[in-house]
């Protein structure tokens, strides 16, 4: 049988520890936040391009599907799973070497095993003078994944995909592939610009299965002298709008160059605590007057807007009072944090002792440091905290330092948007996804990311209880319903879980016609990843 | 014969005026500032996007090579050429809409025969709070192909192919492709998310012969509160390396976001002058005694750093301390140009009347003007004197209004090599070009411009009188000489001419065998531009 003989020919490439097909492993990687995980036929681990490439011919010698991945967490959009039964998952996790670091040019070379803590604590530990960007899926997430699939952080360099300069890819053929300027010989500018000369491929490899990257240059942020967060609020739901207005100019001009994250009260209130099961007598959505409570206790408004300022002193004055400025005609009430206002707050809350107000200080301080630090890439497992709002057992011990939704069988599903950024659009938006919700029985989480100077990336959490079979059915449909809808406003994601990728292309449609061409090209066997975003192309399309 | 046939065919779409191909223009377009220009079988000149696509299959049906070009003001990289010779020019100068126009979301979409000049008017003449972003090739050029190239400008969106948010596209079967989220009906965020869903394939239309962009979105930056012009320049050769890593981090962390442009002093001097044929004594290179003599006249030193701040008062005032506080270690003299300065000049000038003083003083307003102009995106041609240097006519007279080297019959050509942001690199390219010069008897004018936040990119012109045979030749051999040293040495160009683009492939290169692949996915007749940066792929491959 091909699958036998590829197996022995992979352990005998790898060793018995780094080819697995036992249940246990299987049953692992199928673990998914979504309800329809699919299960592989094996999993298989090298550690070296030389061993990709090597198993890549392995694979298409007999005609095996791979799908690579990078530590697979990638929960909400499918996690660790193939959009098929039977493929063998590559996992790069044990490939997670730093191979190159410069910290005058302030970039470094990443295998796709490397973790944001591993990057984080590799740039502490080095003394390098570098921030990296971090996203808010906790530590344990790698970045290769979350570049590839053009995700976004909270810094200036929150554009990650935007800051890749030279990728190393294992094609479907075993061939390796230098991008950028990295195929021309001694080339010593691979690492400062991106396109190199000729056309500009690196974006095919991005949401897609035409290659394996095992390796990509990533710029990362120079240290500022000064960092501010600040947070501001409007207690109603419709003063959102001209909050935005009022910061897009600011964001298009440079004033702000982080991407902005804007939640509504229950995603920051879903932050501390989960669902409250007693308080709600388990009704859905949460009854009005206690949403109103909750939000009244934890001192917020309907939305929050969290953001981060960087530069010298000089600099980030300036940038607070045009802050000030443009949000003064608007209900927007604007906060700054420093180093400075925390040490003082977390001296206050220790006078205040075990009060109340001391424990809600002691919170808001802790709350503030998270914050502070995911501005300069220290990444933090906290605000992952949504995926367990429905989540029965509540939060588990090791959160938030290793939080692990799919692990932890929490149900998740995530739609995600991309929106013009005017304060009109995300109460269309919003007006069209929350009769979705409450229909369905569910609460609507979201933030608004501002993702470039121009749009805002929406991501509307359904979240779910995974030991309750009606209620993962309602989140099945809620997450229908909410795609559909986003799709016929126009509003089409930026990224999409396994379960939507069909539905993207509508069988006319000429850009996934090139896609499938282009796959059909690079991947005439249909050998990686069949199925990932695109289904055309190659031998299965 | 194809030919006629094929030529009587697109007659009877476009029209006996749209399809030439008497001699007079088959000539002009043969006009080329290398020496090695090609002529072309047709000229055909569609003006929409179905009239491309009727036309191209046109060209098809009779296999027919087309060379698509925007304005075909390519000067220094091989101008209005395919190339070889026979292919069928298809010019869309005529097609040259601008299609949309958004003040508040910053963008517009073009057409590619949308010249400098005519964005610059239409956004002053629709009053849109917008600047654009401006290259130094003059008014009459066409945004689309310089942005195809990938080339830069001046300001924060100089980087122009980052500022592209979909593409509509005419494929070699005449198939219309949309890029981003373009091609889902009805899309409300096509304008404000480049990446739309799924692989992200813009790239493989740069600096390639892949298929015919027909539209483009284009973010624009929306003008500043305030503009701060800045100047700083080295008496000596070695004193720009410390300037060079003073700017870097400030570039690095964002106080200057525009591009900046490091000239040499002949690259200044050139900007308002040609070679003194009689003072030289036709000596060649410039004898240094005169260049030191030129130089101390027009009060410039070895090199100058030409850049601009953007931003309300308070934020330039802290960029302009920034900078005084980054260059205070150096030797790098640093002085700010704004409106107010210029106008306080102009009448200083007004009353020094026909003085030298006076005249000066009016030049060096006139340029200050150019300068501050150039960074809100109203073009000007004085910054292409550079090819006209070794012409013997000197300047024209419809000089800089209508800058055109190519049909001048000036002589340039350009190498344009990426270099890590560092003053050890500047210095080592030097010292690589300028014996390469030397010895072919020319002078060295060299930019280097801060295109990212860590790369320069060098423009060193070979500029050469075309009416003399012997230089033509010369000229020749130092333009590959000079190719050879800075592929050797690592600094790969960002963009070459067509003499060089058979040296980009060393046939054993997995990048030009994947591009190809791509190109024989998407045009498997070879149709489209062959031989256009990729020779491979495709039936003429």
């Amino acid at each position: 049988m091909a699958a036998l003989d590829a197996l022995q020919a992979w352990r005998a490439l790898l060793g018995e520890q780094r080819v697995l097909n036992d249940p246990a492993t299987l049953h692992a990687y199928a673990a998914s936040t979504s309800s329809c995980s699919t299960r592989p036929l094996a999993v298989i681990r090298p550690h070296s391009t030389a061993e990709v490439q090597q198993a890549v011919r392995i694979a298409a010698e007999h005609s095996l599907p791979l799908y690579p991945l990078s530590t697979g967490r990638n929960w909400g959009y499918g996690d660790a799973c193939a959009p098929t039964d039977g493929q063998v998952i590559m996992d790069l996790g044990g490939m997670n070497r730093i191979r190159e670091a410069d910290g005058e040019l302030a970039y470094v070379v990443i295998e796709p095993g490397v973790t944001q803590r591993q990057l984080s604590d590799f740039l502490r530990d080095q003394q390098l003078p570098l921030w990296m960007d971090s996203t808010g899926a906790g530590p344990d997430t790698s970045l290769m994944g979350n570049i590839l699939e053009r995700g976004f952080g909270h810094s200036p360099y929150g554009n990650r995909f935007q800051n890749v300069a030279g990728m190393e890819v294992v094609l479907a053929n075993g061939e390796l592939l230098q991008t950028g300027f990295g195929h021309f010989p001694g080339a010593a500018n691979q690492r400062v610009f991106p396109y190199g000369i000729g056309p500009y491929i690196d974006g095919i490899f991005t949401q897609s299965n035409m290659g394996i990257v095992t390796a990509a240059g990533l710029w990362l942020m120079p240290k500022t002298a000064a960092l501010s967060h600040f947070l501001c609020s409007v207690a109603e739901h419709a003063a959102i709008a001209p909050v935005i207005d009022a910061l897009r100019p600011l964001r298009l001009d440079g004033t702000l160059r982080s991407i902005l994250h804007i939640g509504n009260d229950l995603r920051v209130l879903s932050g501390g605590t989960v669902y409250p099961r007693e308080r709600a007598g388990g009704a859905l959505p949460l009854p009005d007057a206690l949403r109103r409570e909750m939000r009244a206790a934890a001192g917020i408004g309907a939305w929050t807007v969290s953001g981060a300022l960087y530069g010298n002193a000089a600099q980030i004055a300036a940038a607070r009072s045009a802050l000030r400025k443009a949000l003064a005609p608007t209900a927007a009430k604007v906060r700054f944090i420093d180093e400075r206002k925390l040490d003082i707050a977390d001296r206050i809350a220790g006078l205040l002792g075990g009060s109340a107000a001391g424990r809600r200080l002691k919170a808001n301080v802790q709350l503030g440091r998270s914050l502070l630090d995911m501005n300069r890439g220290i990444p933090n497992g906290r605000f992952l905290a949504g995926a367990y709002w429905r989540r029965r057992a509540g939060l588990p011990p090791d959160f938030p330092e290793h939080a692990n939704p799919a692990r932890d069988n929490c149900g998740m599903l995530w739609v995600s948007p991309i929106l013009p950024m005017r304060g009109a659009d995300l109460l269309r938006l919003h007006a069209l996804a929350e009769p979705i919700f409450h229909e369905h029985g569910f609460d609507l989480f979201v933030t608004f990311s501002m993702i470039n100077e121009r749009a805002l990336g929406g991501v509307l959490t359904v979240a779910y209880d995974k030991e309750d079979e009606a209620e993962t059915q309602r989140a099945r449909h809620c997450y229908r319903a909410l795609f559909d809808a986003v799709m016929q406003a126009g509003y089409i994601p930026y990224r999409v879980g396994l379960q939507s990728m069909p539905d993207l292309d509508n069988g006319d449609d000429s850009y996934w016609r090139v896609v499938g061409r282009i796959k059909g090209a690079l991947d005439p066997q249909g050998l990686l990843a069949p199925g990932r975003y695109s289904a055309r192309g190659g031998g299965r399309g």
